[in-house]
């Protein structure tokens, strides 16, 4: 019988495998709490209480929230921080599926809260090393040509170099992580109006928050992908997402992804903001610093089994999690359930987009044995994921951010998994 | 110069134009309420009042809301009811940009309210013509193999054939309509799991509301791409979107995807239930009745400029709205400005997925004189978008469902938008 190999433990199932076994993983799959019911019992079983009585109206209310019974699917804390408004908050990766994040579960980092943004009162101004400085309302914003990309957003000290703190979870390990459909206008349409004097090299963007969040932008990249975004997931973008104009550097670090957009300088050289001298840089083993690492390398994570869930008992699972690169496509997905010793291809969900999660799977039959998994991803340019071992010999343990190593979760007999640091 | 084509008022503006055209383009298009600061003028002006104090902090709250300043793009009524709970409300379409409808947006269309479903009580139970009848606990259902796909949904009473009721807006003339990346299980998979018994023709699929909606899905379809969806744009389902569970059939008319999906009982014909008899049937005018009309055919609709909004002056806009095809991709959208005497082609907002809202834009320079918007999809099969009077000609005046016809929006000397009936 084929499917055999579904007692070697530690290697993947195949996809194709799985459909060609049909009832065979049945039973293998269905698990002792499901009843299969005999022939010619009374089906369905007795009506249940919602089908006896109307349910809720329309319009209650007329902008939708989640299930009651979802009220633990919430952004929560990364660590604690002295004040709330200097602080962020996590996606919450293990409770999501696909590749959308929605709107209310995007991860927040505020580094002086949120501001109540009147999109009437708001201006982006555009000055320094241009033929023409401009002031712009949102109605004028909007009313050039747009675009539309399902991109991620990546905060660079997303993920701990160090191993004293111990994050439980994959929400806290890699919850600084979301994806949305990002709307508006390329940074190039608006700097052409403005026109770009000799020597214009960087942008200083700068926040209308009360920290005045400000980064420089080189110019390459500004005049590339960059978006001036008013729209996430289709709606205007949510407060704490920088509501009513944000820049997104696709593929960048977080943080130069200016929120509350209001200021556009045009420069010959970077403008060395505190964020990006004093935060935004690494200290490396031989005393110097790496500064404007600007890209988020290729990295992946399991989502499901992942630190705090329980496997229930024995049988077939599906691993599956989230692969992405600022670089380009992912291109390959390796999973590993037996420590990292053997590696299966996972299936990678098209559309694989640029710059954008993409979700991962794998059929897995769990002998209820330990087991300990893994995932590595490989982008277009052929680069493919570190081990913790390969980052820390190059860059030490001095690091703070772009920490990009595999993660892997250890799958106990009682099928408790938890984070392996 | 270049830009002299611009003076046409009646066709498109190619993209390569525009942006070929640089600071001309900006000299029209910028609107006069819009500040060219002088150079050396001090910039920036007078710093917001929300940057002289901290924001709101994080976790306000943990699951998140749009701004107060958004408060207006909300799901409104289709038409007035008898009853709330069996009743519809629609997207706000021209507040939307890009593809994916948040959750909190998507339309809905109940026949006895929203039930509050316990998903640890809900049970699925597949029986008739199958080998092993089953039940699944949602535990159960989230252990299969699953997959993502952003698809749209689209009520097949979007849209009016009588000219009589007068709709105002796109909410209001193509509202039951919406689009998210939903996450669940191949249909297939579980019937798999249960054996298709000889003579197994069609399933009926039963909802879990006091309706206990039901609908005949012919087998064909419920083996191809018909999915078993538990997510929504990454979250659970929300409740008016069939919490915990729900059929999703890419491409057919929204009603068969059955919400709060807790039955399926495979039989040899269609079930001829109340919602494929007296109601989702259409009169033809030689008296016979359309039935089983599942293919939502090729359409598309301008969003903006759409009915109820107002062009404050002259000069440069984006012509943007939706294409979708329940056959597949959408292959072409034009566009004209002249009521339907010339077209343009639109751009495509990539990626272009099967059974997906497609985003064209087009720009367009208003001369300040009437106009006609219109639009017109193609698929790939070549089926193009019909206009009022081809659909007339074949279905006469006595049809409910399945309106396609192209939609044109009359711009007024003074800029206002209205629905051309």
């Amino acid at each position: 019988m084929a499917m055999t190999k579904l007692t070697s433990g530690s290697s993947g199932v195949g996809r194709r495998d799985f459909l060609a076994a049909g009832s065979v993983i049945a039973a293998g799959w269905l698990s002792p709490r499901s009843a299969i019911a005999a022939p010619g019992e009374n089906l369905p079983p007795n009506v249940p209480e919602w089908m006896k009585a109307q349910g809720a109206p329309i319009l209650s209310p007329p902008y939708g929230k989640p299930s009651p019974f979802e009220k633990d699917v919430v952004r929560r804390p990364r660590v604690s921080t002295p004040t709330p408004t200097a602080s962020s908050t996590n996606t919450p990766l293990q409770d999501l599926r696909g590749i959308i994040t929605p709107n209310g579960l995007h991860y927040e980092r505020h580094h002086a809260g949120v501001p109540a943004i009147d999109p009437d009162q708001h201006r982006l101004i555009v000055h320094g090393l241009v033929e023409r400085p401009l002031v712009f309302t949102m109605d004028d914003i909007v009313r050039f040509p747009s675009e539309s990309h399902i991109y991620f957003l990546e905060c660079s000290g997303n993920s701990f170099w160090s191993g004293t703190t111990v994050q439980s979870t994959v929400q806290q390990t890699h919850g600084l992580l979301s994806c949305c459909e990002w709307t508006g206008v390329r940074l190039s349409t608006v700097l052409t109006e403005a026109g770009l004097k000799r020597g214009a090299n960087w942008v200083l963007a700068e926040g209308a928050d009360a920290a005045a969040m400000s980064r420089s932008v080189p110019i390459a990249k500004a005049l590339d992908d960059t978006l001036l975004v008013y729209a996430q997931n289709g709606e205007r973008l949510r407060p704490e997402q920088g509501y009513p104009l944000r820049l997104l550097l696709p593929g960048y670090e977080g943080n130069i992804s200016i929120k509350w957009l209001r200021r556009l300088k045009v420069g010959d050289q970077p403008f060395e903001t505190r964020e990006e001298t004093s935060k935004y840089t690494d200290l490396m083993p031989d005393g110097t610093a790496r500064q404007f690492t600007f890209i988020m390398e290729a990295k992946s994570v399991i989502t499901f089994p992942s630190g705090g869930q329980q496997l229930r008992d024995k049988g077939f699972y599906e691993i599956s999690g989230l692969a992405w690169s600022g670089r380009g496509h992912i291109k390959r997905v390796e999973v590993s359930t037996d420590g990292g010793i053997s590696w299966s291809d996972a299936r990678l969900q098209e559309p694989v987009l640029s710059k954008c999660l993409t979700r991962f799977r794998l059929p897995w039959k769990w002998e209820g044995s330990p087991a300990q998994l893994q995932s590595r991803a490989t982008d277009d340019t052929g680069y493919v994921q570190p081990k913790r071992s390969q980052l820390v010999d190059v860059r030490g343990l001095n690091s703070y951010y772009h920490y990009n190593g595999i993660q892997a979760w250890q799958v106990a007999q009682d099928g408790a998994v938890t984070n392996v640091v």
